[in-house]
């Protein structure tokens, strides 16, 4: 068997999310398929990510295997064919060795939110950003979010559905950066428990909006309780962007 | 009469530019629709730049007179309701004196146009960039971008269209960024010659595919005869990102 790394990025709206589900198309099956009906080999695709129902991904981490050995550019250029027209691209394939696993080699993952923070609602950025009209304090925000960093018992940003037996992450990276009224936060942990970086984003909204001080974000993450933390922000303004192996 | 600057961003895929045409919604013509709606008054709506079908604008500026006086706010927000659900929005509203007129008090404009060079197809840019799948020389485009500066006869950068009377026109800056396989080029001008700007990609497009030298664009511009230039880019790439007053 020859066990092929893929980089791919996909626009999420229309998709029930990365994993396979009865209730519509996931990405997963979209890859599974076009893997298929390229090497007529049957196979499970493996991400380094489970991104929830429109949520984007700019440069997600899958692996699968195949029994043939294939030209790389001929399984990027051949999946993308048959991927087409759906908003999923294959950037690049590697031949990885057996022990390679996108989902548990993962050293680190980025997640990127964005918001655009005006009056005037969305143009360009229709279903790829979270419109927030109300003025944001970002130097509150940027104040919040260092007290993510570090090791912590993240229950208070879990969602309801989150399967993962521990609660316990520990967050490397919290980057708030205001461009022109359009706000990034970037998420950088090994590893992360369901709905989290939409979670703290809907809490560092809060603190923008002055609902609550940044400092509060300690006493939330102590209490570990879901309802002390803020709402959970739309799946449209997160983008999976990058793995690190 | 009262004088109104807006500045307006829009997805200019789905309508046929900016002009109000025959053949098809055009931007000019929605704004003046929904000034109608939140106004009662009939009004002509003034932009500086007259983008084509398929281009958008981060910022686009347009004047019209009103009757009334309106509080800047609520021509914003009231403009934005009607405008509802096109991706057209009114960012920003000034009362601004009577000999103030969007085209022809503009000092410079700015556009810019955004390449994917990559093999794999569009996702998240569908319909927001040129794909290119061979890979572009950027260095040879820089080169080739500076030629553009300053006054010239700009003859081979003309659509059959274009209605300007003359074609001697200064570039004041042409700036090639590569930001991971995404090629911007922005282009900054008091004014510009019909479909300019994407003649002058088109052109750089093809000295990044070596076709022709960087110094080639030299003799383009002093032979002055479109047939020289390079393939008009697609309008999908290019946004009006600024008008300077």
């Amino acid at each position: 068997m020859h066990r092929y790394k893929i980089n791919v990025e996909y626009k999420g709206t229309n998709y029930v999310g990365w994993q396979r589900q009865n209730n519509g198309m996931s990405i997963q099956e979209s890859l599974e398929t076009a893997i298929n009906q390229l090497t007529a080999e049957k196979v499970d695709v493996f991400g380094a990510g489970r991104t929830d129902s429109g949520v984007h991904a700019l440069n997600q981490v899958a692996h699968f295997d195949l029994k043939k050995i294939m030209e790389l550019d001929s399984i990027r250029d051949g999946l993308n064919q048959y991927l087409r027209p759906q908003p999923i691209a294959i950037i690049k394939v590697e031949e990885v060795s057996s022990d390679f696993h996108a989902r548990f080699s993962a050293r680190q993952r980025e997640y990127s939110y964005k918001i655009v923070n005006r009056r005037a609602p969305l143009t360009v950025d229709q279903g790829m950003a979270w419109i927030l009209h109300k003025k944001l304090n970002i130097t509150k925000m940027k104040e919040a979010a260092s007290f993510f960093i570090g090791k912590h018992n993240l229950g208070a940003f879990r969602s309801v559905d989150c399967q993962s037996k521990t609660s316990i992450k520990t967050i490397d990276e919290v980057a708030v950066k205001d461009i022109d009224h359009k706000i990034f936060i970037n998420v950088k942990a090994k590893s992360f428990l369901h709905s989290q970086v939409r979670i703290m984003v809907g809490t560092l909204v809060h603190v923008g909006e002055c609902k609550i001080k940044p400092k509060e974000i300690k006493n939330i993450i102590k209490i570990a309780d879901r309802k002390n933390a803020g709402p959970t922000a739309p799946a449209e303004g997160l983008y999976l962007a990058n793995v690190f192996y």
